[in-house]
């Protein structure tokens, strides 16, 4: 191990596998903090990869993901969970033996599944990662320093991972601001279902459930401020979102029967007049989402409470 | 008719019943447009008559609705769709003849309901309005002048409304910027059903589905942003809202049914690693919510796209 880095030296070459948003703002953040000077990235778009350069949040970049990541000592894989196995795969044989790699997929269990299946000797150097940060905007023009600041970032190590590439992502990512959390696999992607996955299976059902209806353009013309900021993940990338919710099926699943007993107990005291229960859910709900917002701005988050 | 105000002279005598932030909003409104010298307030706080009155929204207020719409030009029902029956109950044989009188209602079947079981002949004199506007906030601290710039009120007058109060109505909302939308009272309430009861009622659900389960409060820890959007509006007033699904019980649960066989329609979907379906109902939901925020900008609205 004579030429790993310390877990607090810079980075000395990170590979950046995608450059969108996510990939983009933690180059920035992390060049920022003055803890990487040499960025190297890859994507399967070229332009991406210019517009990335002209911006300066790459230093350079290659035309194939197994060049990009020859010598790095940092490897993140900032791209669609659905593209990780076939990435994972091409990569393998190239990595440093000193290489620490990471990804920031919204699904953990298909990520680990993918790793196990690819990675082979270096798996021990893998850290499964997911900054809790975003916005509905893509690409490298949306991506900022500050994205990660007082977000949370959770790492779901494997019992194989390395205690040394673990610290090593752990202090890449407070570099960015992040606050870093470990969970096993299995309780992310349950507590992402809840908190993420539903929410967005729920705005893109509702937004194409009033598209497809017979009055659908005069629907929207009466739309207001509520349905804008209820359906705002709806402008997501449907594309990320596919992925997403095909990688965690069987918690996503189980949510959306949870809710949707939860949305038939409604249903049927509004069916019934009961205002009474339907106070005490609206009641339970406001008080959870006031708690929620006062927490937040606690915090010092810069987003909408 | 010769007491009786022309359309477009400044309302003499505003009774405003109800000052929270929609009727403030109006009061303010028409106030900074200089057509309404004069507004009496009433509402159930005393405490919230003492400040509207302490911010120059009204100029004096009464302990009863019976003494506050007396001698009253234009008479505003700024109230819970809950509490509209009893008031227009009591305030019906104290209206001057001449008097114009609306409301704010997010359920306008109910409220021509309770008009026609309690206004008698002043039923002709009687114009159903609702703004689509509003946000989660509450009471006369947070109405503001500008509310209702650039967004439409829609009236929906009865068979009997005479044509001078429906344009004396249209006129004043006028007046605050919004732009008036006519139409009949059942397609009001379908299109509101589907626009904003629906998802008030999905993003309360939401939030008391997570609030109730055993992990509820690290749960909310790792929500972030999306999810904040997602359920601003479930920190909206539980008790306006349960008034309103409880006044538009049939076609808010005709959306219900049809939201959820959409979504039964997703989880199968996902449940079958059906990756083109859900591609096509995701890219469906993002063209038409991103053609939504073009038309929201395109007409300036000051709030998120």
């Amino acid at each position: 191990m004579s030429s790993a880095s310390a877990v607090d030296s810079p980075i000395e070459r990170l590979a950046l596998i995608g450059v969108g948003l996510i990939g983009g703002s933690l180059a920035r953040a992390l060049k920022s903090a003055g803890v990487c000077s040499h960025v190297v990235g890859y994507a399967r778009d070229p332009a991406a990869l210019e517009r990335a350069k002209e911006l300066g949040v790459i230093d350079e970049y290659r035309a194939d993901p197994e060049t990009a990541v020859q010598g790095a000592d940092m490897v993140v894989l900032a791209i669609p969970v659905g593209v990780i196995k076939p990435i994972m795969g091409r990569i393998a044989a190239h990595l440093s033996p000193q290489a620490v790699i990471t990804d920031v997929g919204s699904t953990k269990g298909s990520v680990v599944a993918d790793a196990r299946a690819t990675l082979d000797g270096h798996l021990r150097k893998f850290v499964p990662g997911h900054p809790i940060a975003g916005n509905e905007k893509r690409g490298v023009d949306a991506s900022f320093a500050e994205l990660f600041e007082a977000h949370r970032v959770i790492l779901t190590p494997l019992p194989e991972t390395s205690p040394q590439a673990f610290e090593r992502v752990k202090w890449m990512w407070e570099r960015t601001g992040a606050m870093v959390e470990v969970m096993d696999v299995e309780e992310h992607d349950q507590v992402l279902a809840a908190t993420s996955h539903l929410p967005h299976a729920l705005a893109f059902t509702l937004v194409h459930s009033l598209a497809t209806m017979d009055d659908s353009e005069r629907l929207f013309r009466f739309a207001a401020g509520g349905f804008a900021d209820f359906t705002r993940i709806a402008s997501s990338s449907p594309e990320m979102w596919r992925d997403i919710v095909v990688n965690n099926p069987r918690h996503l699943i189980a949510m959306i029967e949870r809710f949707k007993r939860d949305l038939d107990q409604l249903a049927d005291a509004i069916g019934n007049n009961d205002g009474e229960t339907i106070r005490r859910v609206f009641d339970t709900a406001k008080c959870a989402r006031d708690r929620f917002t006062e927490r937040r701005l606690g915090r010092g988050d810069q987003a909408n409470p």
